[in-house]
Order: structure tokens, then C-alpha cells, then sequence
């Protein structure tokens, strides 16, 4: 019980945290709800899930209310694997459902972690879902541990659901509205309750989060093409700061946090979103497109063939293509059939020049002056791997253009990202980091570039990992008096 | 958030504390706790846990704390399914290790329910194990949740956990002693922090709970049988209202709760109990071997033979058969591989006669009058069933005789038994009862023969379930004022 | 290709045949017959195979037909583990079915060596199962082979599918009269084809195979206690060298195969058969209290009580202990949770006293003069481990008792035996080998008297392992002109 | 027995080969081979088989040679899913491995037929896997059986293993020559003995089969992408009716069946094969960029962009579009997570719009004139989605244009077709096609084009799906005279 095993703790939340797993900023989790009572609502809700696949692949779970009884299906794995059985819930009634996706850590899974979360407090019960990261999570959570709480997991929402039972007020709306103001982060929360669902977004609307309509009901999504898959109707995205609240008598809305402005993820434009989802009325291939194109205009290249990284560079580089007229070509291909196998090259075999995931085609790119369009930049050995996959695959010259800024500060909103010292685009010039890669040349996306790109002004995104600006202060200034008096 | 949802949970935990499953009385639960540090912690306490296997076949699960971290495995199964790959835990360090099986439920398992429970609070992390049950859980509950607790589990250790993190001392110890007042109930609970183990027994030590020592080691487990399955010594039975708090300074013992009495839970020794561990200095084996003799005096028989149900009759029939002189026989064989099968035969098979699980041996009863003895009637299906058996088998007579008096009273403290419509012996006379059954004749053992054969007086037993009184009043009496203000 | 490689097979076959896994003799196999069109016969062979799961614990599998195709489902584990759904074969017309449980190998088992084994031939398909051992298997291996035969397993049954394809006639029987003078060994082998049911014993008859009827159907079953467990009634046994016909015309019997005698393997009753079972009229569990009694004759001992090694000696010790007077007592118990675990103590644990499958009750043996009876001692490991650990339970004498003779010789006939060199009773004298077991006194049963408890003369039995008279010749003897044709 | 039950596996294995289970043409199967002693060969042959997996999701196996002995590990799943564990073969010899993946059926696997298969015969152990299809395989199955033989699969391959077996000369190979003129069809086999390993391609080189070097080892392969993938060069592709012998002493050649003519399958270049493969010196997506370009020129269409079905019919996209100047944009997204579920859409739910696999991008094409490519149009269900759901989209046109000539006749060398009647292409006009389909307009490409396309003379290809002529005839023309003598 000595101090020493409470910073156990603390160091592993935080560890958990600033984890440096991929050389990829990555995403954490999905979420999806829709109320619409009488519908098969747990097969619904793994449609959705499907299409928010790529936002997670760790574990995935939904719940689904009959009206009196919350009932949880989760579990470690993709959707297809925990899912294999969906007659269980077949003739039960429904009303309204939440699910969650959650993002694939390459180490050790905590299927505690596993969302929704569901709890019974004194008014019922709750089933909790949600992506982003509170900043304040271990401030929080210290408060609540300090009045007597017990944690099960190291998940925002079970801290959330702890602030919802310790107002404890009969209605969840007015809980939630004296709880939200003390998180501070990146948040998108869905509630399942017995009768109702709500949904949160942060005030500064860091991830998105949408509603639409499907065959007269309510659903809510973390991306578009959630909406598309089940055959619903995008209506718009849910405001920073707003609750909407969807039970039997239709949709409520409300201000639940004063918004001084958007700060959406500019990283959801360039890397996570599926191109085919809209976010904030901007289709994310387009803006893909319109990425590579500026890209191209600043960083040309005389090259024989543009080839984009599969699969989230395609877009940016056929806008790249498109601009310059140079053709545009499938230049590698990607397994599909990778992706979460257990089975690694080991070094002797690595140094050989195995390369599962990705191939060159190399009747494409032999003797040619190739540009290469990818993403991003994180630490730089993914980019080194690659361009020597088109020297080893025959190209005369590898140009390689990222369709973003360099990358100089972590992400404390949600995003799995290196430490400072790892981001080699913060430490590193660009000539620099191209000698290091290997590549015949390198240019960076310019930052007002990707600004005008995505269509929305500067004060509209969260672009705190190229600028190092975070819209939320790192600093706590929550009043924690009231709360004090739980 | 009606009150219609709250009475769903409500009702669905009452129903999950009376249901009635099968025509058994069935244990609930097995608990082991080693402080040891340096040892293979993992695999003594798998061992322990095949050891107690009998106790529960439900779910298992193993928490071992390495000083600064408490790891956790748990699953649905058999500890044999549980516990596949020892190595995860190989050459980690080791202090301190609680683990738990839990009673086998027919129909749907609730995995969350697997112990042992892990939390973390502010005084870092804790796994909470317990066996039996709390009789004012409900009340503990609303008065937590009234208070702004949340619930994960139907448990009674999230329970305690709570309690212990609102009293939230720096000493486990002193939580403990302020929270345990508020408990009523059976119970034997097992703490494990980073660097220490607590257990503490109920102030009637309803259930056993042993103290041993293994290398020098301390040990707790439910039964000694564990003891001997990892070559530890028993030193002593842990008393009732007693709490041990195990760690580098040793053992230390106090009385955390006043006890008025002793109050072992009868049917530990009549069935739940292995034959070869000893509770309270009495070996279960003797013990149903006297009760069997007692049986045979009280209610004796003509007849070519005796033989018991296996693997529970066992001892009480050769009691039995010796104390007539009555030749003892292997009449029945029990299929060990049945069990947990989840192929049932349909209604049109069974009514040909498939016996899968207990088969008598024919040339051993044909033609012959048979002392059939069986440790307890419950519904009475089983006994009319097994008689049957003996008939159809050729036995001329079948002299049904019990080593236990009717059951007449449900039990509140952790066994699963039938409400009192159910319970054969509540409403019907004996002779009623063996017409119903079919035996030539029936006998149970008298109450004081009872009490007489395990050779502790009526005053340190409960038995509540043949006599109807109740050492722990059913009306709460708590005083909540102190609780009231955390 | 080289003869290297061949001998690989062959050493690999052999080592298979010969390995030495446990220090217990240990049996092969169970099958079992069915022909009752309409019926559930995919759920009434599971039931059966669960009452021979003691034969076998490896793999497990059932084929069925429909009148027109065979169906299968076979895999490696126990029944309850292969046979999880019943439903698949739910509505689907049924015939006739053969079934089969493998013996449990401890290493590596051969998933393609599971049964029934499933062939096509030009006259349809055909399932058989076997249990046994052919001591000419690798001959007929060979002579096939240099015919231009191709193997997939190592079981005798793809070795007399084969002859029976090559013989090829239109009547199973016809060819099954024309292969059957090439095998020497023991077995049974059931063959299932679309319409029919064919069974046949060797003409020694080493292993019991029993014909039975059940709702006016005709079953096969390797022991009685499968028919006392679907509700079948046991009609007589297969005499040695028959064939039995099931089809819709009821049953035909032939002598297949001429017989001199019976030479019923009497491991059969000293250990490998269940209790319940009746073998050649005898019933399993009388014919062992019998050689108890004789064993208690023969080798007397002043003891408090007597025990037996659970399950399989529980019947001998309760003769030996009648015969003398001496109380019958539970001495020990064994954990029947163990079986399959993959998990085992270490070497330092073990050295500890880890005793995972047999504890004694101390409080029985306690400062008592001990009879222990055991079936037989193979390699005598196992038998020094007893011995030694009601020692430890503070015995003050034990007085080891075997109720079979020494084992001098290996066994061909489908029991796992280990080499003459290993046979501790083939290479020392009683008192060398009670000397090094540490036994206070030791006693085998005498051959005469093992011979007499069975009830059926020596030459109607075969006692190879103790008399090394192995009653098939193992010299070749076929004439192989006939085949030669082929 | 009776021709009942015979004529019952004979329709089943018609059924099997005519099964009508999606609407797309479907490959059967993908080979491996390796000779490189000493190297980690499962690994290796693991990370093929991920290169190969597009041509088969069924089953997937390995089997590695020791030098004496086969190890074979296959399994249904995923390659992915059945090597998890690779530690098996970790620290033993190895000298040469054949691998496999098979062909995902939608219904009922049959397990049996996962390859390699394993066999024993007369000069040891064979392991031999194949892609493609013996159109003569009933009628050589039926010979064999007549002769005696047994069959466990219903696999080419098991067939091949009965000829080698039954003329059974010491050398493989000596063997192989006498048996492959009695095979009619389209085949790759790859055979392991314990110390070589034998490759060979059918007279008309159906399927390509690629020979490739590792670190100066030899390697055999379905397709060039696994070659890339572990890091090995391709020399030449195996001529038709070659067969290579590779062991010790290298490798040797030699032609073992005379060959008119190559008739490459061209439907690989179409559709199978992996872009990123070369086949007889072309490369694939190369090929299918032709393709698009002859198939703009041939029907060219005015439209705002031009979109291609991912991810078949990318290449053949961005050729139309760069042929006409129209912008090759990315209209439509496939969820790369779906492929394996076992979660289907409920005809209610499908009623309302859920599209799990493929999404259009909305806002690339609403209000746009686009046109999609596809790779081809088998009963024109697919197609017919495919539009709606670019309609529903908001596609003022959709311009339909196959980068393939109709399909008219099923395909009897190992891809999957539906029937004659079924076959859209085979019974009605293009423009009753479109009509059904309800396309703006509808274009396929031309055979003449499609030839010129894939850089072949019309001689070296199999087109028989596209114009019914079929290389190899379908009437027997065998000697069975020789064989007969076996």
C-alpha cells in the first residue's frame, strides 16, 4: 500500500499513453449508437462496426438495451471474430444500442479495456462507450480514488460513468451536464441507457462525430461511412459542446459546453477517416486529393510515374499525379491478408528482404524516376524501409512527398504518437531526414497548404501535432470544488 | 432510468441468489491465498485450484502481485482450460498470490462475475476473492449505489471493495476493520495488495477457511486437501470473526469482528467437503463415516448389501454396512466424463432409459435387497430416479437411507438450494416422501445423530437448512450512520 | 527415396507400437455399432462413446449414414470436447453409425489417425473402426505397398480397407471372408457401409466385443456399460472368428474365421474394463473383489485397514479386506479434475511434494499398519511414489498388495506395455523390487489364482504379459499366394 | 453397396465441381516449393503462402522434410489462422517443403480435402500438392477403384499419389513419367520426398507455375508476387508439360509430356492473379491496364470521371481513363475487414440498403456521369448492385464497361462457374444485359482486343470461358491400356 505501488499505476496509465508502438499515428477507437426500438439492432450496430473497422482492431463490443435489461456482447479481436454468433440476441426486443471498436496495441491486449463499459448505479443501468483522450484522466481519477472510488479499467469512460453516479441526479442529461465540465481532452461519449441514448462531443470537436437518420430512427457515428453501410442518411455533425439526447420522444439538443470554436483533428482529414466519410461537409478523399495536388504544386517533381503508399495515400497521390500530368500508377500492392498475423519474420529471414505487407510492382517502377506519395513522417524507418523497397525494385529515382507537414509534436488527444525525441521531424531538417530515408529527394506538404486543403480555417483544426499550438491547455483549470462535494 | 429498470437488476440478482438449478445442495466457490515471495506463485496456485476444483467448475482465476503490479488471469472453464500456458508468468518476481474457482452454473455464466476481483483506489491496487454469501448485499448495494457507487459485478467482493476504498485508510487493515461491521452474512474474504494478504472469515465461520505453511510460507485455502495437494502443513483453522494480515513482518492476527460462536455450515461436512480435508479438526471422511454408522442404527435394514451414490456417499455407506455388518459393495459406477457436457439427451431418448452419468452394477444387485444410501433428498427427482435405477437393475428391495435429516429451509449462505415449495422435505411426511420416491423403505439420520457424528456440539454449527433457525437474523440490524457519512 | 527414408516409417510405426508413455498398462481403444434406421443415431453413439471414454481418450469420432452417404465428425480430445453440437446432423434421415474413442497419448497425437476411418471404393463408401493390434500390420504394409497401395495413417483400419477394396467384391461380407485369413492379431474391427453394419472379433478373442439390442435394434459395443448407458439390453457376446451382418434383414452370424479357443486378454478384468461391464458372462467388478479375496489368501497382513489405489483397485482392496476381516477403508483420493491438464509441477515443485492426482487421508492412515492394493506394477515408479506418500501420511506400515501377478512380458495385442527391460517384475525378484518400492511387506497374486477369480479356464484366456505364452504365434504364417493376386 | 450409394458420391463430386457459389469467377488453389536445406523452411513457406493467399482462403497447409521424415501441419482458415504457433518445427533439420492454399468455399469445407496431402507408399513418404482440375479425374477414379484402390479426399492430388504408388519405381520421377500421360486437364503438382522435390505443369500450362531462386535455392511458385514477398528471383516460368527434379544435386529438366501449345489461362491476367505478378513475362496489372485502354478505345464513353471495382478492376480503371483523358478517380471503397464473416445482412435489413462490402465515394460522384470498370460479368447479379448502388449514389450516368468479353462458357480446369443457363453472357444480348442491369450503357471488350491485350498470340491462351473452344478436349482419348496392367 506505499506510495511506490500507486506510482505502479501512474506510470503505467501514463506508459499506456505515450506508448511507441507503430511508426504510424494511429487512432484510437470507434463508436456507434442508434436508437430504434423494434430493430435487430445488435446485427445493425456490427454493420456499423464494420465500416468503423480501420478505427480499431483490439477489441469490439455493443450493447443493446430491451427496454428494462442492458445486454453486452465484447471481446478481444476484430469484429468478425468476436461477432460469429448473432442469433443469441434474435428474438429478444430492442430499443437502442451503443458499440465500440477499439484500437489494435501490438503488444499485450487489457481486455478489461474492451468497451462498452457496463455499469448499474442507483438509477439503472449504463453502458458506456467512447474515443479520444481526456488530458485530466489521471487528475480525475486521482480526485475520485481520494472520495472512495475503485477502478476497474484505465478507460475515460469508466471515469465518466463515476462523475454520472456520484451526481447521481434521476435524469442522466442533468448528471452528465454537471460531470462534462470537469473533462478536459478529446472526447466523443455515447450513453446507452434503458430508454435512451446520448451522445457528447467535446467542445472543441476534436474527433468527429455525426448523426444521421435510418429508416426514421436515430443513429449517431464516429464517421460517415458507418451510415452509408447500413443504408442511413447523414443529417450533420454534432456540434463541439453539444448533447443530444434520443429516446422514445425524438431527438433533444442542447449546449452542454459553451464552444469557443472547432478544432477538429486536421489528422482525420489526412490519415484515419475512410475517403469515402464526410467530415464536417468535406469528403476526406477529396481532400485527399486537393493535399497531393497543392503538394505537387510546391514540391514537383520530373518523375516518370506518381504511386501512392496503399492504402491511405492513393488519394493524395493521384491529386499529385493529376497537377503535375504526370501518369498516376499502381506502384505497390498491399496484403490484405496481413494485418494481425503472430507470425514475424525473424532477423535472419528480415535481412533477406522479406516484405509481407507491401510489394513494388516491379515491372512499374523498373528504370523509372518514381515519386512516391505518402501521409506522413513519424519516425522515419517505415520511410527508409520503403524507399529502399523502389531502389531494391528497380526505380532509377525514389521522390518522396508527404501530403502533410513534418510531424514535431506528440498528440495528447486520442492519437498514439512517439515521443518528442522519436519524431525525427522534430529534431531533424528536411535534408536531413532525406539523406537519412535514402530517398533522391523529399518535400514536405507546406502547413498553410494542408490548412487550405481541408477547406476549414486554421482556428478550425487541431493541427498541434505540426504546430505544436494545442487548443486544450495541458494545464488543469477545472473547478474541482463542486465536485468535491460528491 | 424508470424504477422499473432498477427492480430489473434487482429481481435479476435475487433470481441469481435462489435459482434453482439442480436437485443438489451446490457449493459456491473455493478461495487460496500464499504469500511466498521469490516462488513459481502461478503455478502453486494452479495446483491449489485443482485442489479445490470441486468447490467450483464455473469460472478461475489466479491474481499474483510481483510487489509493485498485481497480474491477472481469470476465464470461463475448468482450471485445466483456464490455465493453458504457465510460462506468461515465468520469470517474473512473485510475492503474494490469491485465487478462486467459482460454482458451475447450468445455463448462462456471467464472466464478469469470475474472481479474483481486481481494483485499483488510492492506495493502490487490490484483488479481493470470497467464497459464501452476503445476506444483506441488496441493502449494502443501494446504500453504495445511493451514494454514487457504480457496479461492474453482481458480487459481493466489489462490494467490500467499495467499502474499503470509501473508508479508504492507508492501511488496508484499518478499512477492513471499519467496513467488516457492515457485512452480514457468510463469508470468507481473501485481500491481496502489492506486498501483502489478508484473509478474514465471518463471525460464525460459516464456512471453513484453514491456515497452513509451505516452505516456511503462510498459505489460506477453503480446504486443507489443498494444503496436501502442494505438500503444505495445516497449522490451524482461521477463527470465525478473525483476520490474518500476511506480509514480510509475518503473521499477524486479530480478532476483527467479536464472534459469539462458531457456526460451520453442516453440510461442509455431510457433502460439499473432499473426504480427505479436515475442518475443524474433524476429517470429512470420518465424519460421514460415523454418520452413516449413526444411520445405520438409527434406521437399519435387512438386506444382502449396501452400497452409496458415488463419489459423495461414498464414506456413509461403508459407516453404514459396517456398523450392521452388512457386506459394503461397489453397486453403482459414476462416469467421471460426463460433467460438463453440453449434450443433454432429448426427451425422447431419456425416456428410454439413457443413464449417462450413474450406472448400477447389475450382477452385483440383481435378485438382491439393497441399502442405497445418499447423503441428502432435496427435491426428491434425483432419489426417485436412483431408485428406479436399482429396480430396473434387478435389486428385489432398495432401502433408501440418508445421512442427513430432511431439508426443510432454504439457505441464505452461499449454497444454492430450492425455495421451500421446492424442498421435498419441507411439506411432506417421510412416508409420503418414500412413496413418492418408490424406495421399499426410507430412512433419514435424525437431527442430535447429526449433530453428534461431526463431534462439535449443536451451538458451533449452523444448521439452518435441516432445523430452520438461522444464526445470522435475516432482518438487517447494521448501523449505517457510521457507513452514512463516507 | 532411398531405403533410409522407408526405415524411417517403419522405426517411426514401431516406436509407436512399443512406446513406453505411462508407467500403467494402457488400453486401445473402444468402438461401437449401431443400425436403427430413423433414429438419433448421431446422439445415441455419443452417449455410447461417453461410457467408453475409459478406453480412450485421444480422439473421438462417429460416422452415420443416411442410406446413401456417410457423414463424419471426428477430432482430437474427449467426447465432450469433439461433440459440442448435435444439431448438425439434427434432421437428417439416419441408418446405421460406427463410433470410436482413441486411446490418449501423452506426446504428440496424430490427428489423421483418429477413426472412424472414411474411404470410397468402387463399391461406395465404407467407415470402419477398429480397436486392437495387428501383429502382422507391418507386413501387409509392405505387401501393399509393393502392390502400388498409398497409406494415410498408421491404422489397421486403412490397412483392411484396402484388402477390402482389392478384393472388391460386391458383397462386403464376401470380401471381408476373403481378407480376414491375412490379419493376425487381436481386434475388432465394425465396418459401417451405406445400408449395412458388419462387426467381427479375431478368432482368439483378446478384446470384448458384445452384441446388444435397443428398441428392437441390433448395437455393438466394446463393453455392456455402453448398452446399460443408451438403455440397451445385452444379448450375448462375439464369439471368437465371427461375423456379424446388420442390415434390414436383421442379423446374419457366420464363422468368419475358424477358432480353437478363447483367449480373452485377462487385463481385461484386472484393470481396463469398467466396473459395470460383464465380459464372457463374468461381471468386471466381482471377478476383482475375487482376486482379492485370493490375493488376501495368499498373502495375508496384519493391518488396521485396507485401501485401494482409486478407481480402478477400489473392487480387489474391498475382497482383500472382506476376505481378512480387515476394515475396508477410503485411504486416498484421486483428483478427478487432473487427466488432461497440460500444466505440470515443475521439477522443484515436484521435489516439494506436489501431489496433483492421489492424496492420501491422513487422518485414515495415520500411525496405522497399511494394506495398499494396486492391480499390477509395471515399471514401479509409480508404485515407490504410493508407497512413499502414505509414508508420509504417517503410515506406520505399508503392506503393498498386487492383485495380478508379476508382469514379465510385453503385450502385442493393442496395450501399451513398456520393453522387457523395463518390466520391473521380468527382470527382479519380489523382495528386490519391494526393497526398492520401500514397501513394508509386498505380495503378488499368484498365476493359478489370477487364472481361477476369472472364472474361465487358462486356455480361455490369454495372460502373454504374465506367462510370456502368446497364444497368436508371431511368426508369419499367412499364406500370402492368395493376396498375391491381388 | 448398392449403385445407389455409388452414383451418390459421384453426383457429389459433380456437385463439388459445378457448385454455383458466387457471381465471380473464383480461382482454385496457390503452390509453394522450396529445396534450401538447413534454412527456417516453414517459416518461409508461411510467408509464401500470405503472398498466395488471394487464391485461396479455405485451408492452408505446409509440409517440410526433414530428410527422413515429413512433418505436415494444414488446417481450415486463413494461413494466418492456421500458423500460429511456428515454434514447432523451430530447432529441427530441414531439407525441402511443398505448401498450400485452398480455394474458399462459402458452404460446408471439407476438411479432408485441405492439402498437402501425406501419404506412404512402397519407396516412403510423398507430400504432394496441385492447383487446376483433371477433367478426366471421375473416370481415372473410377479405373483406380476397380483396380482396388481406397479414397480418402476427393483431391487430384490423391489420384496422382494412387498412379505413382501403383507403378511405384524407385524413382519419383520414373514414375511420375508413366502416370502424368493418363491425366487430362489443367494441373501444377508439386511433390516432396524426403530428399527432393519434383515439380510439373501441365501440357497446356493452364495455371502458371514460376520457378524462382533464394539464396541460391531453388523455389516454385503459383505466382512471381511470392517470390517478392520472401525476397527470392524469378528465373523463367515452367514450360508447359515440363516437370523439374530438384535435390541435392540441383536442378533437372526435363519435358515429360510432349506440348503443342501454351493455353495460359487468361482469365489470370483478367482477374486471378495478383497485380504485382508476372506470367510468362508480362505483368499482370500491366496487362489489365491494356486491357482498360483497349476497352476505352472500343467503348469509349463521355463522362465526368471514370472508377474502377477495387480491387480487381483498379488497373483496368486507370487504363480507360488515361486512353480517353477522363480523370481516373477512386469512386468506390471496399472494406478490407469483411471477406470471412459469417454475419449476413437478413433479407429485411439488405431490403434496406446495407452494402458491408463495397461504398461509393458520394460526393466523387453525384451528379456525375461515371463510368465504372469491372473485370467481367458472370450472371450479372453483381452488376446489377453494382449500378444501383452508383445510382443511389447520385450518378447522373453510369457507364458500365467490362475489361473482358461475355463469359458464354463454363470453365472445366479448375476455376469456379456457374452453369451454361446461368452464365448472363451465354443466352442473351449485350443490350438485354444492360437492360437487366440497368446501366446507362454497357461495353465489353472485344475477344481480338482482350488477346492483344495480354501481349500472347490467341494460341498461347486459354479462352475457352469466352468462345468455347477448350484446349483440351473433353472426350477421353487415354491409353488405359497400360495402366490397366497396374
Amino acid at each position: 500500500m506505499s506510495r511506490l505501488s500507486r506510482k505502479g499505476l501512474k506510470e503505467d496509465l501514463a506508459a499506456e499513453q505515450s506508448e511507441d508502438r507503430h511508426d504510424r499515428m494511429e487512432e484510437a477507437c470507434g463508436v456507434f449508437g442508434i436508437f430504434a426500438p423494434g430493430e435487430d439492432l445488435f446485427r445493425l450496430s456490427c454493420f456499423a462496426l464494420f465500416a468503423l473497422q480501420h478505427r480499431g482492431q483490439e477489441s469490439a463490443g455493443i450493447a443493446v438495451s430491451d427496454g428494462k435489461t442492458i445486454h453486452l456482447k465484447k471481446g478481444v479481436g476484430l469484429v468478425s471474430e468476436v461477432f460469429t454468433d448473432l442469433e443469441a440476441m434474435k428474438n429478444k426486443p430492442t430499443v437502442a444500442a451503443v458499440s465500440h471498436v477499439r484500437y489494435s496495441t501490438s503488444g499485450g491486449s487489457r481486455p478489461e479495456n474492451a468497451q462498452p463499459l457496463l455499469i448499474e448505479y442507483r438509477h439503472g443501468s449504463l453502458a458506456v462507450v467512447h474515443n479520444g483522450n481526456l488530458i485530466n484522466a489521471l487528475e480525475l481519477r486521482e480526485f475520485l480514488e481520494d472520495r472512495g472510488s475503485i477502478f476497474q479499467t484505465t478507460t475515460d469512460s469508466e471515469l465518466v460513468a463515476h462523475l454520472i453516479a456520484r451526481y447521481g441526479y434521476r435524469d442522466l442529461e442533468a448528471s452528465l451536464t454537471s460531470a462534462l465540465p470537469h473533462l478536459r481532452g478529446a472526447y466523443n461519449f455515447l450513453f446507452l441507457a434503458e430508454n435512451s441514448l446520448v451522445g457528447v462531443r467535446d467542445p472543441y470537436g476534436i474527433h468527429p462525430l455525426s448523426l444521421g437518420k435510418w429508416k426514421g430512427h436515430y443513429v449517431l457515428a464516429s464517421e460517415t461511412c458507418a451510415f452509408d453501410t447500413i443504408g442511413a442518411e447523414m443529417i450533420r455533425d454534432i456540434e463541439p459542446g453539444e448533447m443530444v439526447i434520443i429516446d422514445e420522444n425524438g431527438l433533444t439538443s442542447k449546449q452542454a459546453l459553451p464552444s469557443q470554436r472547432l478544432a477538429l483533428c486536421v489528422f482525420e482529414y489526412i490519415y484515419f477517416a475512410r475517403p469515402d466519410s464526410n467530415i464536417h461537409g468535406k469528403n476526406v478523399h477529396l481532400v485527399r486529393k486537393e493535399l497531393g495536388r497543392r503538394l505537387a504544386r510546391e514540391h514537383p517533381a520530373q518523375a516518370d510515374l506518381v504511386t501512392g503508399v496503399p492504402d491511405s495515400s492513393l488519394s493524395a497521390a493521384s491529386g499529385f499525379a493529376e497537377e503535375l500530368g504526370i501518369p498516376y500508377e499502381m506502384g505497390m500492392i498491399k496484403n490484405k491478408y496481413i494485418g494481425r498475423t503472430f507470425i514475424q519474420p525473424n532477423q535472419k529471414i528480415r535481412s533477406l528482404g522479406v516484405q509481407l505487407k507491401l510489394n513494388p510492382i516491379y515491372k512499374v517502377v523498373e528504370g523509372k524516376s518514381v515519386v512516391v506519395v505518402d501521409d506522413s513522417i513519424v519516425r522515419g524507418t517505415t520511410s527508409q524501409k520503403l524507399v529502399n523497397m523502389f531502389f531494391r525494385a528497380g526505380a532509377r529515382e525514389v521522390h518522396l512527398r508527404i501530403s502533410s507537414p513534418p510531424v514535431i509534436s506528440p498528440c495528447y488527444y486520442g492519437i498514439y504518437t512517439p515521443t518528442y525525441e522519436e519524431l525525427i521531424g522534430s529534431s531533424r531538417a528536411v535534408e536531413e531526414i532525406r539523406e537519412q530515408i535514402g530517398a533522391t529527394s523529399l518535400g514536405y506538404l507546406g502547413y498553410q497548404n494542408m490548412i487550405e486543403s481541408a477547406g476549414l480555417t486554421e482556428s478550425e483544426l487541431c493541427t498541434a501535432c505540426f504546430s505544436g499550438h494545442y487548443p486544450i491547455s495541458s494545464k488543469g483549470r477545472e473547478n474541482y470544488d463542486e465536485i468535491r462535494r460528491l
